[in-house]
């Protein structure tokens, strides 16, 4: 019997899973959209480009409760994801997550807390899993990069600085409001942060934050800049830069970037590309694609048949940095990381 | 008559002032050394190359009262280098000075005030000028990004990241003593600090920083990676990253970046290229050379006939903002520029 999906919000990245949705053959039985902000009639145009023609809910958990779904895809507005997803794996339901997922740090723990005993709990039953959408991780710069930081061509990495800058676009209503969209580190910062972590192998222990909401073109609290620097475990350090000020003229809509600095070579991701110094000298790195994407490994996990490599635990890890930074931002004061 | 110099201390980039010397005819009347570490030789050959064979002197007071210079070129220890320049401006010498231009606050204050004070008290008598030795900002990817900005190209800038990356290579024995050297922050970031503030135009309030000694090939304690956050005037913001880790077989001695975001544009100096995007589009702009470089800039100035764009303000602001750095390091708490 084909496995079965749910689609709760439409105001993230749920077209990360709908390719491999149908390559494997899932049916997306419900949608059911959480915010007025949310937009159904694109949400079910896009859906019925990949044959899906889910039923229409008015609430998530009638949904949930009624369809049973293997899996729920979660991206409402930021700061109703944890409580979605909360709900959902509580019932035995495996969890696609908009980052971050979770706006508040009690919701992170909820959730974290909820994922854990829920896995437990369904242990003999089925492999629970829960992932974020780090779909950016799986562009073939950044599987580059940590193929090669993994096979521990950087030595000892000592230091690390990561930007993420979009272009600002059109933004929907609720980016003007940090209540919903959870602000600018935990929105975009976040995604260095991981690659930080996940990719450079630090651990931050402490973080010092600056955001500033200048040059917003009207986004509200939106901070358009936004600075962290993070002291990280064995003297180690990292910066995070972050803003919504890249020209609209730019190329690209984002310019990413990650530099590591290890005890044998630097490495650096820019413009997709892969540069590496080090005891072979200077070179650009071949890229190489991942053998799955992002929601393909998820879904490989969900059924037993491997691992997703952006864990649960990476996400709840970068949510937690990000929001520890955004209180940083907040208090004007370092923030210990726990 | 032609003007007098002399040289004390043979640690620092006492070439910069060579050719300019030779070119306007200066005499070198004097070199004296004062810190064991210095290479009287090579100073001795590098002097002679341009046809100078300055009277050695043991002791510097004694060379500078006995010669009455116009300039001294001052780059001892980098600790030592603030007296002897305190010194010569008393007595109506002006200084080219290596940076940092000093290594301790109150030995900085010291060098202000002497300043001042000499400025005012030779004022009828002669241009007095103090400048530090920030010859980097005069390559002309640094000008051209400095002509950019000074003409408004970027509008308010709200957010920059700096970078020094330099390879360790043979360091003399005085780089492992913080003490002498100064520590990394007032030596190698002190530039992209300077970069920030001059080129930027942006002023730092406050700062957090770290450092660390981990893999600097036994120097001591020398810090290998340091990271400052800046919280700028206006709720602008600045990251510094500086580090002596680039591997040795990196097809340039150093990495030199600075991004700066603004309200009209993003540029970026990186690779001795500036880039910008801005409404105009993604482009690369064309490399302007300075019509004097740094030292030949100072030279006018003492004989009253321009003003050197690093003013002896930028290089007291980028000394302090350094040493304030460091102090964040070392405290580990976030500290106030004042």
């Amino acid at each position: 019997m084909a496995m079965k999906m749910v689609q709760i919000g439409a105001a993230g990245h749920y077209a990360y899973a709908l390719p491999t949705a149908k390559k494997y053959g899932l049916a997306l039985t419900g949608l059911c959209l959480t915010h007025p902000d949310d937009k159904m009639d694109r949400a079910k145009r896009e859906l019925a480009e990949y044959g899906f023609c889910p039923r229409v809910y008015e609430d998530f958990r009638e949904m949930l409760l009624s369809e049973m779904p293997d899996i729920a895809v979660v991206n409402s507005v930021m700061a109703e994801n944890s409580e979605i997803a909360a709900f959902a794996l509580e019932h035995g339901i495996s969890v696609f997550c908009e980052k971050p997922v979770a706006t508040e740090k009690a919701s992170l723990l909820h959730l974290e807390e909820t994922y854990h005993a829920a896995k437990r709990r369904y242990a003999g039953v089925r492999n629970l899993c829960f992932c974020g959408m780090f779909g950016i991780d799986y562009l073939p710069h950044f599987e580059t990069a940590y193929r090669f930081v993994k096979a521990g061509g950087l030595g000892d990495i000592r230091l690390a600085n990561a930007q993420k800058s979009y272009k600002m676009g059109r933004r929907e209503p609720y980016y003007s409001n940090r209540a919903l969209y959870g602000g600018t580190i935990p929105w975009v910062a976040i995604h260095a942060i991981e690659w930080v972590q996940r990719i450079g192998g630090l651990s931050p222990v402490a973080v010092t934050a600056y955001g500033s909401t200048a040059c917003n073109a009207g986004n509200g609290t939106m901070e358009a800049s936004t600075l962290c620097l993070f002291s990280c475990e064995g003297g180690r350090m990292a910066s995070v830069s972050a803003d919504v000020m890249r020209p609209g003229t730019a190329p690209t809509h984002d310019d990413d970037r990650l530099r590591l600095v290890g005890s044998d070579g630097v490495l650096e991701v820019r413009g997709g590309h892969v540069y590496v110094i080090d005891r072979e000298g200077d070179r650009e790195l071949p890229l190489v694609r991942p053998e799955h994407e992002l929601f393909e490994e998820f879904l490989l996990e969900v059924m037993g048949e491997g691992t997703c490599r952006v864990r649960a635990e990476d996400a709840f890890s970068a949510t937690r940095t990000a929001l520890a930074a955004r209180l940083s931002q907040d208090t004007e004061q370092t923030v210990w990381i726990r």
